[in-house]
């Protein structure tokens, strides 16, 4: 689907809206429906159950979203989270300078100084994309952190954090006291962050408050013993920088072992894989839809020592868009805020020297995600339109209607309730006819609909009766009891999962 | 458990502590540990099911927690929602005027003027809590919210909501287009609010970020059907304005219907009898501990017409504390943001007349809550200290030992892995004496181990084995096989609900 007519649906069936759309909306915020909120939280469970439960020293925390001055002067947020800014003498309108360069600039600006993105704008001709005029302000770094004071006396300056990642890093000395004193560690969180973007757009892409799950893992850079040999084989598309130099775009399919015969360490390419089949496993998007794009030196933040960004193409936004990513961080983030706190991060595992420990990241974008799951998922199929969810990522695992309004009413609710009671969402619907019903159902991906009719109260008792259950997506009709059902609902609502690091001590 | 004992050892567990620990700690913030987030989580579930699941039209959604400028000017916060301030002019501190005039007004100074508070300060021989000082300033308003600039071009405001209740009320028109266009309409928020407390402290208790869980009930003052005749034995502790005004703190025990004779309409007390047994049944605090506590004119916010808030005894806060409430906003929030958007929020239910519904607000606070759990389930029993949570708010469903690290940690793993694909958080743990694995999954209150042992690996294949189970209360030791095992963990996990308000339409 377009990007109009995706956001329009989505918009009617009530998954999201913009934040105060009677107020006329809030540029760069989203609110959740009742089916978009459940899809969410179902993505972020799936992720939590794939990478926290990678391992017994894999913990999941939830810490709050505001940092002091001190957090973010530390980590370098304050001097650096900026983006070239561009504003327009006529209109007043203020642009991203990689927005306003794009056309001639199609690799962006990321690594050049404003006087550098200051010395492009005179060469290219550019205008306003609102008015078209050629007065365009010099570049200038704009902070896009959000800062506020704190407290009554005044003076203390706070920031709603523009990552998670700092959470996990504050929280690394009390994890590692309540821990094994053993590395790997790993803390994940799944919260908000926040970004004063210039110019916020395409809804869950570019937001001012967004969600992330990120994985931050605290690791000895001489010793990350990993069963590699699982992995190895796995085939990835990779586009390498090299490549990239070559005028490339398209991945090519490379095996896991190759990535580290190249130079990549075995740690890294490991949970690339492991990134990877999160995406094709669980998500279920079209390999062929996807690439890992190896960032270069210039584009990636300093700190990070190795970047693969995990993109897939979306019609709705007309190319590639960045999901997720791996960065091996080395030990900036630890010794940043050793320095900061003044408490040294430094820690002794079991057996070993004192050292400080090395950060590999997984990060993992959930509102966008839910846009791919959308865009990819969401289709015409002859005259209805179904979103193709993964069963245990759908808002609810079945709906159940009541044929006719009157005579089956009380039988549905009894179902739906053994349903509820069972632990799973169902979706009670009376109004319309069965088609409608149906086509309801199919925009908002439930996989099944259970409809009680009358052969349904032919039999005695509840456990004796049968309904029937519809398939979402081929559409197949079939009689089942309610035990039947509970065993199929629950086989459908289970997301895969790794198999554990350290299942043998 | 005193406070700076129950604060420590939730801190030492990795249960909570400061936000930015590592940097002194933050005022007023605090981070979720494992164990917390757990709990927390499962509270929010427990409250979810047994709130929304009330009614097929009632619904959850996910809305962003900043607000545009019209929006808190419109529900009256920029203007009101302030705190009378003091500040002492030796030392500088500031001071809620209430907390300095506490000992002499335990009631409080809620709905005085800072003129009328300013008069107190000067009849009560006050003094600074921080230095003795008599030089106090004259108190001032000073707004609570959390407001910064938005945007790139300057000039545009928002602010961090100070409840969630005003995201339900933006709400309100998208959700009416979604549902079935009849009322009662319910809308729940589980998410944060920001508030700049004066003088934040008592941990989960005055936090500057907080969970709330809010459901807003928008209705038909002249038709609210509902089966009072289910709850009007219900039995409450109530403590009315009246009793208070003769000088009584402890609450009677009164019927629901005694309640409605009074005058209280049925709508209100049939919430308040949900919200009650939610406190008494899914969280399960002791009766006796509970007060429904009305608040008097001059107490409420204006706009609420009847409100109890929901108070618990605890010991680690010296008293009684608020947990929850319920509110008859009228019809206040959507004829203010009617006003402020310039939409027109009434509606016209099928087959009624144009109306403005009213709200009924069932509010909890979610960290709050989560200290409560902990102050009256955390207790010394002999030599050990055991959080006695209910079993389905456990942070995890079980532990998994193996009893000897060497012989049987293989076998641990396989169950432990099983209980994970089954749906259950299973703690795995093979450090220490078998007392002291018990002793930390008693203090993080998670209800049952099982010990995989040498006769477990008699039986040839894994679901004819047996392990030991031990029960977290009782401490009674059984063996149990795997089937067994996950029959019992499936019954502890679930919380009880109440029955839907619409099973037969």
């Amino acid at each position: 689907m377009k990007y109009d007519e995706l956001f329009a649906l989505l918009r009617r069936r009530g998954v999201l809206w913009p934040t105060a759309e009677i107020y006329g909306g809030t540029q760069g915020l989203y609110d959740y429906g009742p089916a978009g909120a459940r899809v969410k939280r179902l993505v972020e469970e799936a992720w939590a159950a794939w990478f926290v439960g990678l391992s017994d020293d894999f913990y999941r925390i939830d810490p709050a979203e505001i940092l002091p001055e001190a957090v973010v002067r530390a980590s370098g947020h304050l001097e650096n989270f900026t983006d070239p800014e561009v504003s327009c003498a006529k209109c007043g309108n203020h642009f991203r300078a990689e927005t306003i360069l794009e056309k001639f600039r199609p690799d962006g600006v990321d690594g050049l100084s404003p006087a550098q993105i200051g010395e492009l704008l005179k060469q290219y001709p550019v205008r306003c994309p609102q008015c078209g005029s050629t007065e365009l302000s010099v570049p200038r770094p704009f902070n896009l952190m959000f800062g506020f004071d704190f407290g009554a006396a005044g003076g203390e300056r706070v920031y709603l954090r523009p990552e998670t990642a700092q959470s996990s890093y504050l929280a690394f000395a009390r994890m590692w006291d309540v821990g094994r004193h053993a590395l790997p560690l790993g803390i994940a969180v799944i919260g908000k962050a926040y970004r004063n973007e210039i110019a916020p757009r395409q809804v869950l892409f570019r937001m001012r408050a967004f969600t992330q799950a990120e994985l931050q893992i605290f690791f000895n850079p001489a010793s990350f013993p990993l069963p590699f040999a699982s992995v190895e084989g796995e085939q990835l598309p990779v586009l390498r920088v090299s490549r990239r130099a070559a005028g490339e775009e398209t991945p090519e399919s490379r095996s896991a072992r190759s990535l580290v015969d190249e130079g990549l360490p075995e740690f890294y390419v490991f949970f690339l894989v492991h990134l990877y089949r999160f995406f094709r496993d669980v998500l279920r998007y079209p390999t062929d839809s996807i690439r890992l794009f190896e960032k270069s030196d210039t584009e990636r933040a300093f700190y990070n020592r190795i970047q693969f960004d995990f993109e897939v193409k979306l019609e709705s936004l007309g190319g590639y868009k960045e999901l997720g990513a791996v960065h091996y961080r080395g030990d900036y983030d630890l010794s940043r805020h050793s320095a900061g706190s003044g408490k040294d991060l430094s820690v002794v595992p079991v057996g070993r020297e004192r050292l400080l420990p090395h950060v590999l990241e997984v990060t993992f974008g959930v509102d966008r995600n839910v846009w791919a799951l959308a865009d990819l998922g969401l289709v015409v199929d002859g005259d209805r339109t179904v979103w193709r969810l993964p069963s245990y990522l759908a808002p609810s695992a079945a709906g159940v209607f009541p044929l006719m309004k009157k005579e089956h009413t009380v039988e549905a609710r009894r179902w739906a309730e053994r349903l509820r009671t069972a632990g799973f969402d169902a979706e009670f619907d009376s109004s319309g006819s069965i088609g409608r019903r149906y086509a309801r159902m199919d925009e908002l991906g439930i996989p099944f609909c259970v409809t009680l009719d009358h052969e349904s109260l032919e039999a005695p008792s509840i456990d004796a009766r049968t309904a029937t259950l519809r398939d979402r997506d081929s559409k197949a009709q079939e009689r089942v009891t309610l035990d039947a059902l509970i065993a199929r609902l629950q086989a459908s609502r289970v997301a895969p999962r790794p198999a554990p690091l350290n299942p043998f001590e």
